[in-house]
């Protein structure tokens, strides 16, 4: 494994930030130290959830989110990704974008992939914010996990992906992915591979209907 | 985890045994004491990579090691899958079909996935094979592993897909991958959902390119 950069004077913006996904993540990069805004439509409602996690987490509109923060975490609905994304374009310029968003959809045999445009939420994220730098990360994080007190420690290895050229980016967002107890930023490919790797929540889902699981990833001999 | 069944007195046939992938599970379920006969399109070529192997491996042409064996590995090269699959859907019929295909390019930037018709090699075997019972599973096997003297046990979670209303066939399946030492075998879902699965290979070879490694996978909280 390499040395990863310092992220601790960083303040990390979760766009989505309400939904049990962001507010876990909220909740784990809060504890580990960091600064943390929830980003939601409504200011209060982020105000809100901020105030349920506590940790100096604060709560903005999206738009005041993006602005205010350094790296910022797309963790919206599918169905809201591309609008979303597309009225915060400005905001956005210039930052680390993370998205972390599972197009998947379920029916009563469980959950699948669905068909994206542009090949994964991922590669959409990056096609609309041309100004970013857009890494895909925390696809395979429980959200249960992240939000019970409890649980301390988390056996995850966190795949990063991101474009080749813009190392910095990805090694910046796996330092990041250390912050939580238990996980290992890995990096994971290009852009263009992001799929399989949202997809794959759709076989947790699986998984953890067979074996009563909040099943995460390991990878072997590294 | 569950109790799998007892598949210590079946005869394992791998299509496509002379390549890497096939020829390493040959070798590992041959030493785990299973019957194995490996096909090929030449009977000679098979009988070659079976003399390499030892251990009571046979080699025959594809179409009689489909008829001979009880389960069938399909290890083909992509190009070939179709073709193969259609020209002896007779002889499996009936039979468990355990596909490992990954339908993969490569460039000069690393390995991407290729888009698949039927939405997976898995898939494309079920539209095929419809008198089959067709599994997917093997996909994050490392070839080199499995085919290193020095290497006796291979840390690895082996995702076993199949249709809901086979579970029989996926608990065989799983029941087989557990006969190589480090291997365990993991139900992961429906065919519907064996695309990422399959595609997921880029990403395992992104990251042995970045760490040098032969990385498999592990489920954890199961």
């Amino acid at each position: 494994m390499t040395d990863l950069p310092d992220v601790s004077g960083l303040t990390i913006g979760i766009l989505g930030g309400t939904g049990d996904q962001g507010k876990g993540l909220a909740r784990r990069f809060a504890l580990s130290g960091l600064k943390v805004i929830i980003g939601s439509r409504a200011a209060e409602r982020a105000q809100e959830a901020a105030d349920e996690l506590g940790n100096g987490v604060r709560g903005l509109d999206n738009s005041a989110c993006a602005t205010e923060s350094d790296i910022v975490i797309v963790a919206v609905p599918w169905g809201g990704h591309k609008a979303t994304l597309e009225s915060l374009k400005a905001e956005l310029a210039g930052k680390i974008v993370v998205d972390c968003v599972n197009p998947l959809g379920f029916d009563k045999k469980g959950a699948y992939a669905l068909p994206v445009e542009e090949g994964s939420a991922a590669q959409q994220a990056a096609a609309i914010l041309t100004e970013s730098r857009v890494v895909a990360a925390f696809h395979h994080v429980s959200a249960v996990l992240l939000l019970d007190p409890a649980v301390d420690e988390i056996a995850l290895d966190v795949l990063v992906l991101g474009e080749g050229e813009d190392r910095e980016a990805t090694d910046l967002v796996q330092a990041l992915a250390e912050r939580v107890p238990g996980f290992r930023g890995v990096y994971g490919g290009r852009l263009r591979n992001a799929h399989q790797v949202e997809a794959l929540v759709a076989n947790l889902i699986s998984v953890n209907r067979r074996y009563k699981a909040h099943a995460g990833i390991r990878l072997t001999d590294i």
